[in-house]
């Protein structure tokens, strides 16, 4: 198996809990609410669980986290033990103002050895070993990655006002998480041309889409969740205080 | 507040677990193994938890259960006692051989004085209370209501060896959950036209937007899971375990 470089882009804006929501965590430096990947999950910040789940597959290299500029120093410390438990280079680097320009910075420091990237949300921590070994999987063969679920669920079209407009066939709709994983020319090449991009860009894969080369769904699982609300945070405690991994 | 009667169908085909997965529940004697619908979750039938979501709605007049014709008996008596201690007018039918003549079957012998039906899935116990009250709300004012979220992640059309072929834009674009809330006569009337839509119908709402009625989202919540999988029970057991509906 090829190794990868992992980047896990944590610098975002409008990614806090609200005060009374963020009481759960340590405080961050880096400004006066918290980033979700910083709240505290089943004891250790949301970023140390998704940081030991991809240091404990064998084919990862390195773990490069892009966070704001002011809180480098605090990450590193706070991720330190994590990493060294794990055996895992970890590299902390300033991200940009945006998830796109945090990830080509990340990209910039990751080791020009690796002939795998993968990319994964901060808050999705409960991503299994499996997924993402399959995911890396996919990404040497057919160039890119991504991890998905079809989508099991009536679509709908909705207009102002709430009132639904159409009902969308969904046979061939997936829903996208992470991990996506590109070989490492494949996203370089796609992040040095993102300038070329017109329309919103919603995800990584679409960068590499646009620009035509293939991309491969990988099915993964429902535990996957993207924490966004408090409520998702509960749910994902309930699920490790329950025994996930279930089996792994 | 108008008075509702709430349908539940459980009579489905395809919706049962595999021998192995299904060990923890009671046997149904309409099958060899167990619809989903009746396999255990902290302890009694996901069924029963459905059940008592709607029957402490204080505008819930009845709730009518489709089940396999050889499972009236069988399904009245598992369910009396909740039923009762709920003090819910419960009526278990024969449902069809697919689920809107199912649903047809029960909007049959449903109290043609209550003012709105609700169609749930069986198999989404946790449903809030305030959810389902905004439903109802909403059907009266605006004739059909569909609980759902809007999609936050990005969307994937893929094709054949899951090559992904386009980034659907997501703005407008919601997930539907139940339960569906209908005024009697729009639903009635769909139901009764039924035969004259073409196309797959993948539910009630679709049906009554394809005869050109208005249909109105509701937001639901991350929580109402429609267990399909072994994984979802767990899930489903892991966030009631740690104290779901958790204000209410």
């Amino acid at each position: 198996m090829p190794t990868a470089s992992v980047i896990i882009p944590a610098a975002g804006q409008g990614r806090r809990f609200s005060g009374t929501e963020a009481k759960s965590g340590p405080r961050v430096p880096f400004g006066e609410r918290l980033t979700k990947a910083f709240v505290l999950l089943a004891g250790k910040p949301v970023i140390e669980h998704t940081l030991e789940r991809f240091c404990t597959v064998p084919a990862v290299a390195e773990v490069i986290v892009a966070v704001p500029e002011d809180g480098v120093a605090w990450v590193e410390a706070l991720l330190a033990a994590a990493a060294a438990r794990t055996r895992c280079r970890l590299k902390v680097v300033a991200g940009g103002t945006d998830r796109p320009e945090s990830v080509a910075r990340a990209l910039e420091v990751s080791d020009p050895g690796t002939e795998l990237v993968a990319i994964h949300d901060a808050v999705r921590p409960l991503i299994r070993r499996e997924i993402i070994e399959e995911a890396l999987r996919v990404a040497v063969e057919r160039g890119a990655a991504v991890v998905g679920r079809p989508i099991d669920h009536t679509v709908k079209r909705v207009a102002a006002g709430r009132r639904v407009i159409e009902t969308v066939p969904r046979g061939d709709l997936w829903l996208a998480q992470t991990p996506q994983v590109f070989r490492r020319e494949v996203i370089t090449s796609a992040y040095r041309k993102r300038e070329e991009v017109v329309g919103a860009i919603t995800d990584d894969a679409q960068l590499v889409e646009a620009l035509g080369y293939e991309v491969a769904m990988v099915p993964g699982d429902a535990a996957n969740v993207k924490i966004t609300t408090p409520e998702d945070l509960h749910l994902c405690e309930a699920v490790l205080a329950a025994g996930w991994p279930f089996k792994e």
